[in-house]
């Protein structure tokens, strides 16, 4: 077998099985091999945003790496936004770069770059794997450290005569990643301070928002009157009918100070100090009071469950918290606007529902969370152009589950192509567009900054309407069946219909 | 005034008055401040690709600088495609880059990014301007470097506060680049090869395809019996009736090693030797022959102008070389193929129309030599996705010049965004889109990398067929006309229609 036979073999074998990828001329290798090693799922987008917001999505919901192929500097680059995310969710990723041949670098072709400048600032490991022979041994070390904890993106730069050489029929097997600990002395004088029953805040992120870490957290939040809340980044939340109830912080400052005044220690984990997402003239970059103590459970890096469980255990934290329960609205009636459109997917989002939220400023989620319960997944790293590609990630890791995606205009031009591969692949995947016809975030954020002057020319630069997008076209361009609601009725017919049905349909709302 | 109005005022006072831009919250100050400059015209672009693509043409166009505003790292991140595309142009450019403010950057608030590690393969300057007292001095710097011979991309990292702070209004006028010289021994030594009349190529790029150069060198070729012939990268071609003959460095390696091989010498003007643009298995990089001597006159960096001036005096050579002649072919008929398709285009190209060619493999432009005079803007750095963005940067440049873009499916994908920007500024822009259902490209490339066994997997990959793209419901949802041709008559009177109207349209053919 080949170099590019026994990378994908070395994947398969590790249980990397999904690759979302948009090739070129040097991952042709790779691309003939995929049809030797079955086990390996090709997913096809159109560009690369898409690839590697799928691949984030997919950890996200899997807890598995999934690998993305690009092509050289340029393609990897136009994956870098949501790579960006990924890194910020702390997601693992084997991330697969063909280049050119090794003999072939020195004569500076057009398309020569320096991929490891690009990869640097979401990569926790980067090699060029130049040798056919050891490009198992090589896979296997970056799917360890995309399976590590927390997970990190592994970009392994294949040049093109690595993948056609012959390799080695030895494939390896990665070796289990390293569990990292946490500090008991910490924890133990976390767990007196709970025991005084000031205001305290256990502010979450990562593992402690999932399955057992949030329940653990929960339990001692019963135990001590403690408040949970979740930070940014937070990759994945459970929400919704019988999960614990939690907090968000909220994006603009003001609220999210307000979130926080009350609170005398704040306690962190999985997470680091809460602060605010931009710098503003005459605002806080820290979003907690000055006299506040934040001391800090577990960091990202260390092993968070086994630090909720320590401290649970030395509370004696065994009851289970406080949940929300179901409680459902009416489906609402007449002019649409953003509260009906929530109300009505809250009434009809179904059990286990995968909702990803880009939807910025239309978002109105508060009566979600006693709808039926569901995981979000939403932005972490603030590149926008996530909601659409990481919809076909958790579709494709989640193939019984319905995705609904819930996507502003402004972001969705910068990933549109991802509709495409809901069609390829008919995922089935509710995508709700937002059409506000504008920035309408950056309409906001002017006056935030004290940019208050704002003209024409600033005006042309923030809005969308001239011309209008018209986003039933668009996913009927790319395939996607596609409808457009006026009214409240409207909107609850095409939802509940596109949510009975298979395969993905987009719902326009000009609101 | 601030930080910002400084920074646009610098950059009107020194004659960068166009803005391709896609700005997001840190860069609000400067899109307010856009209103105080009505010398600055800002261009909104929905995806930052559609941003820096415009940029190179722009410059391509015009020789002068634009600018581009683009939001952080991940938001550079996305134009990074075609700002390598523009760097291996020798394009300048201030390509301005919004940040954090700086006193927010120590709290890595999820969009923190290392610009500079992002910014670096491709900008021949990086400066982050860390304060509002020295941004003109900063801007006047930038400018200096994008003017320079040759071109260069000088990036200014424009944190947030250094916006938002009060400016001097003292503002800077940027300083003349230096001019290169060029080695006046190395010229004598080409003179005396060239009188020899042995088998010479003039191999050029750059400068020396231009206007001037283009001619000095087509008279060295009369003089000499030398040939003229074009090399990869090349940002911009005058073609057609009453332009030098001039051949172009063919793609396959297996033709351009043909083209090659009766030449005994081959002079390097503007440009480097001339490779392959992937390396192959039993193939080679280098395309002259073994025994082929190569020369350089002047390099890219280097005055090419003044040592093309040299040579030609120092031969003697006055007087005129070889031209085309105006040779327009008959409107075809019957059904479409690519063959008519160009026999239509070369019939209908009205004089003095910039063709944009990211056609790909539909290409075939040998009935173009002798349409109308028109300039050719190309691919150059490989990064696909160039076309559609180059034709609003070609359109925005030149008003009134009629804009036709070749451009293929696949490629198209990348950058669709752009449409919305010719609707939107309402450009001259004609769009011909090849949709053959594929990415035909490496559908060959795979053939030639050896890597033979095509099965179902790796067809997938490679076939755009399900779900078929409809380009003018793509139009359409963006804002511009579009009509499909499905016969040759049909295809004449959509391009005539087309070429007659302002503004842009879409044609669409299935071949």
């Amino acid at each position: 077998m080949n170099g590019a036979e026994s990378l994908i073999k070395t994947l398969v074998k590790n249980s990397v099985n999904v690759c979302f990828a948009n090739p070129g001329t040097s991952e042709m290798h790779f691309v003939a091999a995929l049809d030797s090693v079955p086990e390996m799922r090709g997913v096809l987008g159109l560009f690369e945003g898409v690839c590697t917001g799928a691949a984030d999505a997919y950890y996200r919901m899997t807890g598995k790496p999934a690998c993305t192929l690009m092509h050289c500097g340029p393609g990897m680059a136009n994956g870098i936004a949501n790579l960006h995310n990924a890194w910020r969710a702390k997601t693992g990723m084997v991330n697969i770069v063909g280049d050119h041949a090794s003999f072939h670098l020195q004569y500076d072709a057009p398309l020569t770059t320096d991929i490891v400048s690009l990869a640097k600032p979401f990569s926790g490991w980067i090699r060029s794997s130049d040798s056919a022979k050891t490009i198992s041994q090589d896979a296997a070390e970056a799917i360890t450290v995309a399976r590590g904890m927390p997970g990190q993106i592994a970009t392994l730069i294949l040049p093109a005569d690595t993948a056609w050489t012959e390799a080695s029929s030895n494939l390896v097997i990665a070796k289990e990643p390293e569990l990292p600990g946490f500090d008991e002395a910490t924890a133990l004088e976390i767990a007196q301070l709970l025991k005084k029953g000031e205001p305290t805040l256990l502010l979450m992120s990562g593992q402690a928002l999932l399955h057992e870490g949030l329940e653990l957290a929960s339990r001692i939040a019963k135990k001590t009157g403690a408040k949970l809340m979740s930070n940014r980044p937070s990759p994945r939340l459970q929400r919704g009918a019988g999960r614990p109830v939690l907090d968000s912080l909220a994006y603009p400052v003001a609220d999210a100070v307000e979130q926080l005044k009350a609170f005398k220690t704040i306690i962190l984990i999985g997470t680091e100090q809460p602060v605010s997402f931009f710098g503003y003239p005459n605002s806080p970059s820290r979003l907690a009071t000055e006299d506040a103590q934040l001391i800090q459970l577990a960091s990202a890096h260390e092993n968070v469950l086994a630090a909720l469980e320590f401290l649970a255990e030395e509370l004696g934290a065994v009851s289970s918290g406080e949940r929300y329960s179901l409680n459902l609205p009416d489906l609402p009636t007449g002019e649409l606007n953003l509260d009906k459109v929530f109300q009505s997917v809250a009434a009809l989002l179904p059990e286990n529902a995968i909702l990803v939220n880009e939807a910025i400023t239309s978002f109105r989620g508060a009566a979600l969370a006693t709808a039926r319960p569901h995981d979000v997944l939403q932005g972490t790293g603030g590149a926008i152009g996530h909601g659409l590609p990481e919809s076909v990630g958790a579709a494709v890791a989640c193939p019984d589950r319905k995705v609904v995606c819930l996507q502003a205009d402004g972001s969705a031009m910068y990933t549109i192509q991802a509709l495409w591969t809901m069609a390829r692949e008919r995922l089935d995947v509710v995508t709700v567009l937002f059409n506000n016809r504008a920035y309408r975030i950056l309409q906001g954020e002017m006056t935030k900054v004290g940019a208050t002057k704002r003209g024409q020319t600033a005006d042309q630069l923030l809005n969308l309407d001239n011309p209008v997008l018209d986003f039933v076209s668009l996913a009927n361009g790319m395939g996607v069946e596609a409808s457009r609601a006026l009214t409240a009725d409207d909107f609850n017919k095409q939802l509940a219909g596109a949510i009975a049905k298979k395969g993905p349909h987009l719902i326009e709302i000009m609101v």
